[in-house]
């Protein structure tokens, strides 16, 4: 792991001010148009247009082949579900569920996540093993702070593996997923936390929490990534009535972390643990993984961390989530108040439990028991990871943000333009027309001023608007007499004639000068990633 | 035009069949559980998935790269809008949206279509000028008769350019991308037919029909693509009040097809619209779009057609529609007569009425007062086209037929396994694993088999289901010599040793058999599309 990166953090913040300098021009605008009606996105969503596209096509591009690379194949299930489906699902949570107004026929409800419908789909289709992917919008209904990023309408971007498999070996492919897609987005400063259920469950048993108060103190040990551990300690034993000696014996296990086998050797040394069942087959596979993520050579990027929860009920067996060092939770309570107090300035967050999971840029886990659900019993095991995707553009545009100026969001190549004047100058619209579909039919992206005499400058205005790369230029004498001027565009060099060429064969030279243009063929936002 | 095509009208009979057992088959599911509860999507929705998907991505690939190509950028906007943004705009079909619960808060509906939602999009964020495309889903709450493929959620794919132009300017590169859309999907054998509201207009004024009448008489010929027309003529008489000889005038235009140029000069001689002072404003512009449709080479693909008159209210200039041959129209009352009578033995189709758009594969117009209805009047012109995406994926499963059968869903290269037995074997489960490894960082697509000790014919089984084109095996004494075997699968030849390899140099080889696997690098289904 680096350092912590003040780049990243101030980029976030100045994000963050940028939306809300959005929400007033949107205000703004809204009451201008009173008389009429509120002109906006309902709250909680957004438009996505511009730059923003161009990068979301890149981070779902690069992500889906890497799925593709994995054996994956994609699925599209509806953007709502039966309601029963969804219903039990999700907890206390489940009041975030957006319902389809009872028009008459079906309860229908707006997906919360990925993975439920992927259950379903399973079930319903008698799937025995699949591994897919799905990149597509959820629907929560929070009250969004819009500045923390939180949306009612965000994207998930999911890989899960289901079917009946030996144990830990899709489950150390998905590690190996995880990390090869924050590589490949350019983000290499991360660390994969990882954990188990079953040791969880096992420390808390050990530690004397009765069968029925495991998961609310699951829950508990699940704020250590945004609360020093006195203050859990105290929701433990005050709001969750342990006793102050099996907190102070939880908490000297969930300060553990290291490598999976620094962390399995500390485990299998506890005494505490030796006659825990539940524990012990937890630190087998643990033991299991070590192996298979040595094989697959990412055992640097992952930390066995013991305070790992993970709030979802339906985590079996292993759980992981990926932070970056730009977001890394608070140290003590100090750094703690300072930043609370900073933001409620900002009158944005109201209190430090705001901070869930600023952190993570991916998570998840495996879940065998959900399939069954919907399948009478069925069960199908599964295991998955979930990419925050929308986290993931942030902190590419904060890293970024120097290419980020200069990103263009339309991809044209070449501006096709006419120059003439004077007496019988027509414009050369119908020839402009003719050439843009010959550059077309080539496969090459090119525009024209939609006007039938357009001057120079305004031409050239347009090609810089475009971004495009070369200027094909129909002169008023030169193109009768069978030439085209080819202009390589965007290099501070105004003067430079550009090249007269035959227009028989003018299309091989704008190949020529494309492919020099991008050596590499990777794009621009391709190469702003990999250089990030 | 070619003639009509048996094999895609066979294919989409098929196709309803299939998705008619389909529902059977949910439904037979869906009893089994009813205990629980019925686990289905809902009505009108449905799951993509399999070989669909990997249809659904090129087509929307191809067409993504068709919009960038003419200058296009995406944008993405939320599935729900505040239901007033909708009301209004759909006429009675308003009826068919879908509200969002009244859970607090925004009253919100999902999207109807992509068009308001754009138009709210260029008022919302003042833009001048744009060149968009989206593909998304929409939703209307339709009563679906699933074989005819109408669902309430389904993709819209649109491209619309929206700015003060020239006249028919961006309306000719619009269908230049109508064109090249459907050729560049394997699609050659369509007609796209034109038609100018103010013509058509300025022919009911001149025919004598009232202001007030003008856009009912308007819908009744609408139907013309689908009803005779002494049925249109009986509607426009005795349910619509116009006289009988309106309507012989009427009829006397609304048959009237041909080249822009034939239809033209039929136009530009009829008496009745010389002093029409709409029809002749419609007139100009049509003869300057046939200028400007042969200097981008599309004309043959055009037909104008008096008789396009297109549903949606919002039009005001040009209007078109894309039809296939295999689609094409019934040509008289028998053959309605016998088509309606064939379907209703299938219990699907009622009357003939039902057959609204059977054939229109792609459709728009320009619409140049819908984003005023945002901004306080102020207008910003608009043209565009929707591509109607699920009929096309259709047609090209329909006419590709075989080659779909041997289609793929995954894009796995390389299958990596181990050969061995006897003492010692330990499975080579983790040597596969460094295997594989090197071969994903090689930007490769590989699996392996998820067991410790796995015998050679499941992993073969395995490697054939994921559509592997090698296999690179792990042999118990060859591997630790330094050497792997590179296999080339599915080519019937079981009795093939393969090459054996150096482990070191390995990834070249199979990098070569890749390449000489798929010479052109086109992909299993682009070659599939484009030979259609």
């Amino acid at each position: 792991m680096s350092t912590e990166s003040p780049a990243v953090a101030k980029a976030a913040a100045a994000g963050a001010s940028q939306k809300a300098a959005g929400n007033q021009k949107q205000l703004k605008k809204s009451k201008k148009n009173e008389s009429q009606f509120l002109l906006k996105t309902p709250k909680g969503t957004k438009d996505w247009s511009d730059k923003d596209m161009v990068l979301r096509e890149e981070v779902f591009g690069t992500l889906s082949s890497l799925f593709k690379r994995h054996g994956g194949v994609t699925i599209d299930t509806p953007v709502f579900e039966l309601r029963e489906i969804l219903t039990g699902k999700y907890g206390e949570d489940s009041k975030l569920i957006y319902n389809l107004e009872d028009q008459g026929g079906e309860l229908t409800s707006l997906r919360y996540d990925l993975t439920v419908p992927f259950a379903r789909f399973v079930a319903c289709n008698s799937i025995s093993s699949i591994k897919r992917y799905h990149i597509a919008k959820v629907y929560r209904r929070d009250q969004p702070a819009m500045t923390k990023g939180r949306m009612r309408e965000f994207y998930q971007c999911d890989f899960d593996i289901a079917g009946n498999y030996e144990t830990m070996i899709p489950d150390s492919e998905i590690l190996a997923i995880t990390c090869e897609g924050l590589t490949s987005l350019g983000i290499n400063d991360f660390k994969v936390k990882l954990n188990h259920r079953k040791i969880l469950d096992g420390i808390f048993q050990a530690c004397g929490v009765k069968e029925e108060d495991v998961r609310k103190i699951s829950s508990a040990v699940d704020k250590l990534d945004k609360l020093p551990w006195e203050v859990v300690k105290k929701e433990m034993t005050v709001e969750k009535g342990q006793l102050e000696e099996v907190a102070d014996r939880i908490g000297e296990f969930v300060k553990v972390s290291g490598s999976i086998r620094e962390t399995l050797s500390y485990l299998q040394s506890a005494p505490l643990l030796a006659q825990n069942e539940c524990a012990q087959q937890g630190i087998v596979e643990m033991a299991q993984l070590a192996d298979y993520v040595e094989a697959l050579g990412i055992e640097n990027h992952l930390s066995f961390d013991l305070s790992l929860a993970r709030g979802l009920d339906y985590y079996t067996g292993l759980i992981y989530e990926a932070v970056t060092s730009a977001s890394a939770p608070p140290t003590n309570a100090e750094e703690l108040k300072a930043r609370s107090k900073k933001d409620s300035k900002e009158k944005e967050v109201e209190d430090a439990s705001e901070y869930v999971g600023v952190g993570s840029i991916a998570a998840g886990g495996r879940y065998d028991n959900l399939v069954g659900m919907f399948s009478n019993g069925k069960s199908i095991p599964c295991v998955g990871i979930s990419f925050g995707v929308e986290r993931i553009f942030s902190i590419i545009k904060a890293r970024a943000a120097k290419q980020w100026e200069t990103l263009s969001p339309t991809h044209t190549d070449v501006y096709v333009m006419a120059f003439g004047g004077g007496e019988g100058w027509t414009g050369f619209l119908k020839e402009r027309m003719a050439v843009t579909k010959q550059i077309w039919s080539a496969g090459i992206n090119a525009e024209y001023l939609y006007k039938a005499k357009a001057n120079p400058r305004k031409q050239f205005d347009a090609a810089e608007k475009a971004g495009a790369k070369l200027a094909v230029i129909l002169g008023k004498e030169e193109y009768p007499a069978g030439k085209v001027r080819v202009k390589v565009l965007g290099q501070g060099d105004d003067t430079n004639e550009g090249e007269l060429v035959d227009s028989e064969s003018f299309l091989e030279y704008v190949k020529e000068k494309l492919a020099a243009y991008d050596e590499d063929g990777l794009g621009a936002v391709t190469k702003m990633v990999k250089n990030l």
